[in-house]
């Protein structure tokens, strides 16, 4: 048996077996086996980003771990925008990476590159596998590294003569740490906190935290105590809808995030860290909070929220809470679209237990107030800030769910351009996906930003800012993939459009202009 | 003065006078800057690859370095395959790239990468420039760092408040390092070589070596001495046609190019590199020249070859020798699209002076024999392996010929999907660019690869390797994003598409099909 073969066998022994891959030359082995060894799904992306992407996407709904191919460090460096956001969004994925041999390596070939350094800026866990006898253990631990709670990225190096060599060895499951269990004093802390201060405590959530079952628990916390709870902004998967809580994230915008923190005077973080501003501005602090807030850690990221809310419910005698009614379900919104409008008619219209890949930036700030009453569904932002990621991870989003669910990408134009090869991925595996563009020409979120550092942009900033010269046909560019599409100017002619995209098997896209 | 204005300044009082961008947040005092100091072409590109690649292309034709403007690390990480391509090209790039404040840093917002790490990877000169006292000083370092003969990449990491702090200087031009003078005994050593052995000598040429004053150089100790001249694979730049060596490059495929070199019992090395495959295969050497070869260096990659060649010229009291004339220039080839047809229909209508981008892979491999009659043009290649530089150094190289050349990309289709946005900004800037697309809808080259590993491919490597399910319009793409374009199925047709389109001063896309 040659590596690649061990490879592949210690992937699908783990229950790794969904591969998003772009290959190159150096991977063929890899691909081979792939045809010999059957029990892999493997899905093609046509850059790298979209690859990587798409791993994010599927492991925040399958949860566990796909793996991606990669074509030596140039490859690799494609993919490394989504890597970090998968990074930040503590998704588990397992890249391997295909490289040069070892003994060619020296000899500086053209796609030679610092694969190592490349893969270290965006993965807690770096191998290069050395030896065929070697692949199937190194597999096994990249593997294991990836679920460690509650996902990190493991990137394995694999060059080309590890893989076809002879001498291949099916590598054993490597055990999956538990988390650290919650310390006993940091839940005392907390439910102190909160009898003497519940007014004046804010539980902020974060990663798992935002999930439906710790959700309940913290219901419960915030009934007993009159604490505030909110969700971090950064945060990569909400469970939301009917039956969810009401929750709102801190805002983006430093100045609304600052008003809405400034009367906590402590912070229960759960998950969460403090919360910061995503840039510095000039005359700004940095964190978010009041100066004088005390933050409590309950759980770090890498523990359980559910036992740490537990325990919380517990030592609080919390009794049980109905997570209140939203309200009715909203009607379609009609004429010029607006955030409001659209977040409702999505909110009128989404089919039960549907995914929805948030990457609207500045369109989207307002959702969802307006979406509470929809019904039950999971919510998933671009939690690294490197716009990009909306498609990919809605595509494999779609993946993670075997297709059996509906995923609505609300995409701005800007962003979607990073990786709108996403589209052909969605019409080759022929996917439940409906994609909203936001087109409005324009990088709006820096003309915002711009506004913030002096007076209107002029000609050279707009060079940089502005999309609609010449503008881009969302319509023009899906049906170039193979992806079907129209263009909706008002929000009637917007929920006509979602209504028999959701009827459709495969993807569909709608080009809002607002 | 803010430090981002005496930034700007710095670059244009050096001649860094565009900059190709892909701008956010971080970056907006930067973007300010701009438009209150005149004098920066900005060239806004959708994707970071894109951006990164046209400087690569705008290097190669105007012969100075522009700056790039990129967003945090990640959006460093989007370009960084483009930049290995550059790296390899050997072509001056000033990339500055935008980070968090100095102080924001540690809080570990979600954009906050490790961008030293990512740059180090891909440039030859990094630094984080820390104050606004120092932006200045260290941008005319980091110019003066990207012109080191014969180009490197210089990557200026620019912190958020560094740009907007008062106490900005204009940096004073920093001293570029002229190239380490050829040795005099590396000549002397050459030509005993050639006189001795020169039948059985190859000088094979990389770099600086393939263009014009080298060849005419090169091709006086060839005739006087016997030897043959070769350009490497590995090349960024030759320049052709008529007027020009009919030199042929060591071939791609391992086999040929081993068969190509195994006579020469001497190889001398005009800044050009040992020979090795691309990629390392099972049972075959990495090195393509015979066994026992010996390898003289006469100018390193760093040294000036037309200083080389005519010391070599002259101690071989080589005499003046007309280039040989190539023949009469062919006629437009008919009927279904062959690569040396397409070959033969360029060199029959390419105008004089065009700039060939030569992204066409396994298609284009035999191109050079076919197009030494051509007029003179500049033809550029592909020197990283990474594939996705074909278009975005065609658009860079527009621009850097001031839109006074026509720009031929020859482009195959899997590539092209890589970096696809950079049709977008040739109709934004309304380049003279004209791009063939070689559609076969399949990574071609894998294909080949993959028989070599074992037998034809199964269902499991189809999937990853052919890119026909669903089929890519390339007319579509190109329509959507403001770039007209036709689909050819004959040289005929493909002929008038590319009359029509060289008369054009605005880009056009023909969509081939092979």
């Amino acid at each position: 048996m040659n590596g690649a073969k061990s490879l592949v066998k210690t992937l699908l022994a783990a229950g790794v077996d969904t591969c998003f891959a772009n290959p190159g030359t150096s991977e063929m082995h890899f691909v081979a086996a792939l045809d010999q060894v059957p029990g892999m799904k493997c899905v093609l992306g046509l850059q790298e980003n979209v690859v990587t992407g798409m791993a994010d996407g599927y492991f925040r709904i399958a949860r566990k771990p796909a793996c991606t191919l990669l074509h030596c460090g140039p490859g690799l460096a494609n993919g490394m925008g989504n890597l970090h956001n998968a990074r930040r969004a503590r998704s588990g994925i397992v890249n391997i990476v295909g490289d040069q041999a070892t003994y060619h390596r020296p000899f500086d070939a053209p796609l030679t590159a610092d694969t190592t350094g490349m893969a270290r800026t965006v993965s807690q866990w770096v191998r290069t596998s050395m030896r065929s006898e070697d692949l199937g253990r190194d597999a096994a631990e990249a593997i294991a590294a990836a679920q460690v709670f509650p996902g990190q990225i493991a990137t394995l190096i694999l060059p080309a003569d590890t893989s076809w060599n002879e001498g291949g060895v099916v590598g054993a499951a490597a055990s999956v740490p538990t988390p650290p269990a919650i310390d006993g004093n940091a839940i005392e802390n907390a439910a102190r906190t909160l009898r003497q201060h519940g007014k004046d405590t804010l539980i902020l959530l974060a990663g798992h935290a935002v999930l439906g079952e710790a959700q309940k628990l913290v219901w419960r916390v915030a009934r007993a105590t009159g604490a505030a709870v909110m969700a971090d902004y950064v945060t990569a998967h909400v469970s939301r809808g009917r039956g969810r809580l009401q929750l709102e994230r801190v805002p983006y915008v430093m100045e609304a995030a600052i008003k809405a923190l400034e009367r906590f005077r402590h912070i229960i973080l759960v998950n969460a860290k403090g919360p910061v501003g995503f840039f510095g501005y000039p005359g700004m602090p940095s964190e978010q909070y009041a100066p004088d807030a005390q933050l409590h850690v309950l759980s770090r990221p890498d523990q359980d929220p559910v036992q740490a809310l537990a325990g919380l419910a517990k030592a609080l005698n919390a009794p049980e809470a109905e997570i209140p009614d939203p309200g009715p379900r909203p009607g379609i919104a009609t004429g010029a679209p607006t955030p409001e409008g659209l977040a409702q008619t999505l909110a009128a219209l989404m089919p039960d237990h549907a995914i929805v890949s948030d990457e609207s930036v500045s369109f989207g700030r307002g959702f969802y107030k307006f979406t509470h009453a929809a019904p039950p569904n999971d919510w998933l932002h671009l939690a690294g800030g490197a716009i990009g990621d909306g498609l990919p991870v809605a595509t494999g989003a779609a993946i993670g769910a075997g297709k059996q669910r509906r995923v609505i990408s609300l995409q701005a134009d800007g962003s979607a351009m990073y990786s709108l090869q996403s589209l052909w991925t969605q019409a080759r595996e022929q996917l439940p996906c409906t994609t909203i563009i936001l087109n409005n020409s324009k990088y709006n979120i820096l003309i915002g930003e711009y506004k913030n550092v002096g007076a209107t942009p002029g000609a050279t900033a707009m060079s940089m800012l502005d999309l609609g010269n010449p503008g881009i046909s969302w319509v023009g560019l899906a049906n170039a993939m193979g992806v079907e599409g129209a263009r909706a100017t008002t929000l009637e002619q917007c929920a006509d459009l979602m209504k028999s995209s959701f009827g459709r098997a495969g993807p569909f896209l709608i080009e809002l202009m607002i």
